[in-house]
């Protein structure tokens, strides 16, 4: 099976997009009609998110190079919020949508194991989660990594470990200096060495690094100590980041980042509306206008 | 409303104990019989999980300091495991027991929030979980703990931090060495500080920390360091940790940790088939074993 890291890349230069829309669904997705009927109950809320879900992918199924889905606002929810994650996921799929779930796990060697069943689709053939790759936190270590490499190797699956994250407070820890850098340069040398293993034709490994978008700096500097490492670019547009901060990243094809924007598409959606437009139209117009300005970016 | 150290404190007193049971339900857990009877469906695995969590609680309701409950073996059977979690919690909740969510979530503010919705029970009233402390991952930073100290100070919520982890590879990022010290021990710092406005008359606050038993002296050096820190240990018993290794971090009261077996507590589960003795007999036995290890260890 073709490793994740070539899928992405084939994908990229496909569709000339590292569009990465990121589904971060919140209880303002009800229609202002919905909300007048009173409190929304938590399966309608539910309902909502996966007919949200449904309407993206139909927006921007030649436009994303993947989809996010952030399993927190799913998680808000309970069960009825879990089984929209789960319909979410297979929607996206259905379309052939490489979808990364943004669950930020990490956890011991079984219990490890037991979050790869649940989220690589291992164990539950009916209720599973299914993404093609995860977000994964590295804090507690390689043993905690390690149980998802066979998937990585076999199964096309793919990972992103946090590196530098989007929000203010990432510099608690993350800049912490460690040998003279800051923490998060040694953690991106530790992703991209883990890596190694599942590296394909293109250089690029099927664990790649979660890096702000909110930290063009930081971003440029990880990508000049690692040129050939998928990063997945969280914060653009609502958070701060722009095209122009991210571009000096791009590799010299253009490839090499995810670029993610999850408030930006929410804020299309619930503007179509007010505007009396379909949807999917204006998330399209959103998602294309997003990936036009990338390529410009990347070009100048 | 009482904050959670405190009431943790105040069990502490009452039940002579700091054992924390640990719910790592795995597939084995199924009978023999049913095993026998072909490949189990995940429907069969997640009901044999409620009904061993059944029986643990009735087993230690009088000697479990709290009961930790690990979602990632849930997790791992997609929907109806996640059901078997939330039946898990409410069982436990029931007999008055403190449950803490292994959870080991972090994520930036927004998603945070989606987190601290679900497990806190703040939004879904049917199908949501409803834990009393969770454990988290500091690695993004204050402004992702930040989100859930008002559960704590209004709500009698706790959190415990990842500090150091009781799994090998736990070096790779958190004995890196920050400013002469191991990184964790930074990290230590950060979590008796964030956990201020919630300190209460013992001196301990409703944020602690996780450092695994198979680390004694890193436990020791951090308690000294902190001395009304809540710790939370895991791998006691089967990953290594005994009595003596985590004595000498217990306070002067005999308090301050809460020591947590997994294997230990599941193995004795299993045998109790193979025995021919009642589980909740057999199980009951163990924990007031390890109780009373505790108990002499710290004595001596």
């Amino acid at each position: 099976m073709q490793l994740f890291a070539e899928r992405l890349h084939q994908r990229c230069r496909e569709l000339r997009s590292s569009v990465v829309v990121g589904l971060d669904p919140k209880p303002n997705l009800l229609s202002s009609r919905q909300e007048h009927d009173g409190k929304a109950s938590t399966r309608a809320l539910a309902r909502s998110y996966v007919a949200f879900a449904r309407d993206i992918v139909d927006a921007v199924a030649d436009v994303a190079l993947a989809i996010k889905v952030q399993v927190a606002c799913y998680e808000a929810l309970g069960l009825p919020g879990i089984r929209a994650y789960v319909e979410t996921l297979r929607a996206i799929k259905a379309r052939g949508i490489p979808v990364i779930g943004d669950i930020k796990r990490g956890d011991i060697g079984i219990s490890s194991a037991g979050y790869l069943d649940g989220h690589f689709g291992r164990t539950a053939k009916a209720g599973g989660y299914d993404a093609d790759a995860v977000t994964l936190s590295p804090y507690l270590g390689f043993d905690t990594i390690e149980p998802w490499m066979e998937a990585c190797r076999t199964n096309g699956k793919g990972l992103f470990l946090l590196v530098r994250t989007s929000n203010p407070s990432a510099r608690d820890l993350q800049d912490l200096i460690v040998d003279g850098a800051p923490l998060y340069a040694s953690v991106a040398r530790l992703v991209d060495r883990w890596g190694e293993p599942v590296r394909g034709s293109s250089g690029y490994s099927s664990i790649g690094a979660v890096v702000g978008a909110t930290y063009p700096a930081e971003l440029l500097a990880i990508r000049r100590a690692h040129p050939t490492l998928w990063i997945l670019v969280p914060g653009y547009g609502a958070q701060g980041g722009t095209a122009a901060d991210v571009a000096p990243a791009f590799d010299a094809d253009g490839a090499g980042l995810l670029v993610s924007s999850s408030r930006g598409i929410l804020a299309a959606y619930r503007e179509s509306e007010k505007l009396g437009v379909p949807a999917v139209e204006h998330v399209r117009r959103a998602a294309l206008s997003m990936r036009d300005d990338l390529l410009h970016a990347w070009r100048r």
